[in-house]
């Protein structure tokens, strides 16, 4: 009989509503797990917003300053869904007060935050993890699996890009709720811990660590007005930021992310080229996995649109029936699945803090790298 | 404030499923409704197997007797997911018993039981759909608006299919709980009523009526051993079926279903092809509408791929933000979401029993066409 | 060394063009031919015209008359280029001079003729095929290798169509030089002949016989303005036919052509399912072959997108290197070359007049069943 | 009337008959033009080989010093088909004497002699271009014109990317005929002379000049057989490379390439996003363009998949029919044709050498930047 565990959320955004959802859902579908989740308590500053919130959701009660869900003795865990500039504070007392803890990616502003916040997590042991959700994609979750099982041979090259076209126009505002990711003291970057970081991470669990990088950011539209202060403000995160890197396996990187891809909604993708195969994956069409194997007879080659919905793919039996596609909301299922399963057999759920935190020095040292247009070791 | 609306859910296999879940999530993402569904009671005739699901999923009660299901005070709407030759007696019973009914397709075994339940249900003035979910995939909605909207002109052709594969095995016996679409005695026919009626739906509801049909039907294993006798017993069902037809508006149709299309899964696919402009679909990438408009520029002309994800796509403002797809499970949310919201109105909620008995219709033409090789007015 | 094949060309349109270009082609490509083609003549009522188009492409003489061309000694062989309707008196009177016969498809205005052609060419003993080009597309031959390999297995469908949008206008006159193809007295029938005729021949010499057909045809615009009359006439051919078929080894078939599917262009595809794998293609990306494999590993299965450039495709050695395509006029090339072949090993070319009958016998059965709404033997 | 234009060709390879039939073909197609070329000569040192070549090709005579063809009176334009490292003394030679010069990619093997190729022309006043035949893709030049119009709007981002898989074997050999381009000494460089080089003319075309660059470049396999010397050595080239850049107009740039992409024959693709629109190309499909137009109703924006075959596209109107594919060689008929146009109209032809030293300016920057892991302006 699977145990409960209560889960104080802060932040009722965007991801404040994808991980509730994966809370509320997998029982459902993962019903032999050890624990099962209790909407216990929603935090935000705003009172009536967090009450419509919970109300919304089947939350049990509500909190207007996160340090009092932090100290409540009925939470287990806390899930943390508000801006990166706030991760690093929530973390550490949720870390004192002994709390499981779920955090938005990016992990932090910064890799001294973020190494503050890994040290706290493992002082308290308590189980942590960081939603780099695409990780659970079926699709990816494949691929994951094919480099490990060296299908693949030695890696050449690894490619990624995380296109959108979402802040092209002049009369978008920064910063405030709807708008902090554009507001550099929020979000500490732009598009590089938004987006790239789901690249980086991506790539780090599946083509391991990061040697170098050398790279490039750019602000197109260099004045917004800003939510907050009514005024036009000097727009202090990247719009736009292209990498390239050296793998410590010897493979090549290129990694390329923008807001300014007119056409891309949330076009996620990635390539992967070894000596004996290569594998494609795209967010725009998450069930589908590109394959292309050279072992294959020579004139039967070509890529295999693989639709990752069989009962022998990844989370796949789960679900439906072959053929029938899930979509974006159930990565988050199953991360809180395989973060339930964890709890029971007592290991980490990867990506951890610690793992996250090589997401974050990738990062770092690719703005370092932007400013200054020299090549950074990692 | 949402009123209750008691559930009581006879079947537990894969459509008990889907339709629980759609009863389950749909307040999260339309909190605006007149009703929330309330899982009330499940019901099947093992004991244990139906207790397993109600435990599952949150369902308050389990009865073992459908009668005694349908008779309970406590059951406002009564959803039958159990195979095609029960449709009729539960739905009779239900009606009378004034309760509203939701009920997998296809209606009915044939035109005659149709046209009983479909007095049965008018005559009780209870609420009453079928669940022909693709309607509410937002991309197929979309078709529908585009068709409306008269941007395609004067229609010509209108293409389905819907593929599979995977009865190909002469080893897969017929019959029993997992395997009675492939009895005639439990469906009523093979890919006609369980894949055919659903391209048939959609033709009907996007580009109406259908005024005459030639068909071809074809069973490539003829015996198969059965489940519950544990015999070789010949296959009464179709494994594939074709037919030409011109609908009512002067265009012409081609369908084709089988379960013996090596490669493809569930590929339901529609065309349609207009003076102005042509649509496609493919559920496989259900989140996509393939759009050709002859009004573009004539250099520039190209189909066009929506990845139909915005805000003001159809029911997609209710999820996640631009660019994220939604699933195929989706539709039964979106099914419910319409069903409650036509109570709150006291309007019909498409397709009707009326409007499944015109499917019906088509079914039994084009099986009688097959059986005697001529043409068949509908 | 090349022994020199005279060719005598009658008409200068669309085929004649294509025609030539793989006569002046095919020796750059394929050096090894036993024969290489000489333009000697070409022939058109129009003496201008015909002047022009031998200028424009080197022929050395000009005739208006193709009694006299057939008649001239030093012509080997005859193609024939012109309406459908003077393709029986033409062969008959090429076969009685001695001449090899080229000629565009479909073989006659139906079977009658065909036979009688057949005959004649027989009786003659001079090599004869028909232009059905699209076999010697390099995927379309490698689609035939893979089904006569048995990588397929048995064959449970085929299904083919040929789609275009041209004719859409009520403005389009019908008649004369530019638009015979609209007009019945001339072309015989419309999409019948014209484009259902190709997806038939690839169909026989894929899939074997065809047993018999269930079929409908549409006009959707009943009358245009005649060319040569300059009166608005009834309009005779088919602008659209879809038909089902029983192929002699128990497959199932579908085939449709409309000249009325707004955003398709020339749009030829088909595919096959079998027991072990399934192909498709598509004359809009020629290049590609689609196949499923389901012999993969259950959990990398998808369909292949093989890029038919490599040397060990068909034909493909001759031409660039691997990845660079090929287009619709080197399916022309092609023909001429193995016909060159053929020629040198003393073997017919096919599809042979013979071969041609029997598509054209598919063809009037196809027509005859639309009329009377009967299923017909072929 | 055609004024014939002699022409002499030296070598005899893959880009040898690519350009021979580039020449041969023309007239056919392009039937106004006012020269047409006459294959005079051919050269090369193997005299066999050359004979051979000549005999297929159909030209009149051969040579084996390129010296004396380069001489010859009844030359008007000297192709220059061999390895890149021949290229400026031909070019000087050929200059000095007066001919026209048609000489293949990349212009040289450093900016010093392409510099000193550029005066030696230009104080001739010889008619010039160099073989970058992307430009005359009928769907290269379509997305020219669009960008050219303004529809782009303000551009963001330009990537580009060339991926071949072909050296991928560690027993492949270096040096010789056939593999001069894995040779330094004959090459200058590997993958960013051979194949980044069309990216970059591509570019410079369209989005105009690159301001700087940051690059790096892999050599995977460090030492192969050299085919002339039968001893193993050190690899000399580049076997991937990739750069960041500046556009002169802002705008982003993100160029790779490598032949160890598994699964890519020859992958040339680009995507421009501009503020208004988007347009991506890939060579493998090279007759299709996508468009993504933002100016296109909200719900029904997509990329627009663009069948280059219509009589209004570029270069279309010469050849078939809509929907009728051309191929790879159809560029360098194109680039003959725009050159004979040229000539008639006394005006340059791009890219003439002028317009290619601007390709080597970033090539050669591309690879100092990589060699010393900073920044360069070109």
């Amino acid at each position: 009989m699977a145990k409960p565990l209560n889960i104080g959320m802060i932040g009722y955004g965007f991801m404040g509503r994808a991980h509730t959802n994966g809370y509320k859902r997998v029982c459902d579908f993962f019903p032999e797990l050890p624990y099962r989740p209790v909407l216990k308590a929603a935090c935000a500053r705003d009172a009536a917003k967090i009450q419509a919130f919970a109300d919304q959701w089947g939350y049990e009660s509500t909190e207007t300053d996160w340090r009092k869900l932090v100290e409540r003795k009925d939470i287990d865990a806390v899930d943390i869904c508000v801006p990166n500039n706030l991760h690093k504070e929530i973390s550490l007392a949720a870390a004192a007060a002994g709390k499981m803890i779920l955090c938005e990616k990016p992990l932090a502003m910064n890799v001294a935050e973020g190494e503050e916040m890994c040290q706290a997590v493992e002082k308290a042991k308590v189980p942590n993890t960081v939603w780099y959700n695409y990780r659970r994609v079926p699709a990816v979750t494949l691929a994951k699996q094919l480099v490990d099982q060296g299908r693949l041979g030695r890696i050449f090259h690894y490619r990624a890009n995380f296109l959108q076209d979402w802040t092209i126009s002049t009369d978008l505002p920064q910063g405030g709720t709807a708008l902090w990711r554009l507001d550099a003291a929020a979000a500490g970057s732009g598009v590089t811990g938004d987006l790239l970081a789901h690249c980086i991470d991506t790539a780090l669990w599946i083509n391991g660590g990061i040697a170098d990088v050398g790279a490039m950011t750019e602000t197109f539209i260099k004045e917004r007005k800003h939510t907050l202060t009514g005024k036009v403000e000097k727009v202090g995160i990247d719009d736009a930021c292209a990498f390239l890197c050296h793998f410590q396996n010897g493979s090549l990187g290129l990694f390329e992310s923008t807001r300014y891809a007119r056409g891309h909604k949330a076009l996620y993708t990635f390539e992967i080229n070894g000596e004996k195969a290569s594998i494609k994956w795209d967010l725009h069409d998450l069930h589908r996995l590109e394959y292309f194997d050279h072992g294959d007879e020579s004139n039967l080659r070509g890529w295999r649109s693989i639709h990752v919905t069989d009962g022998d793919h990844p989370y796949m039996g789960k679900w439906w029936v072959p053929g029938l596609a899930i979509g974006y909301e159930h990565s988050f299922v199953h991360q809180v699945a395989d973060f339930l399963d964890s709890l029971g057999k007592g290991v980490p759920c990867g990506p951890t803090f610690r793992d996250a935190l090589e997401t974050q020095k990738v990062c770092d040292a690719v703005l370092a790298s932007a400013q200054d247009r020299t090549w950074k070791k990692v």
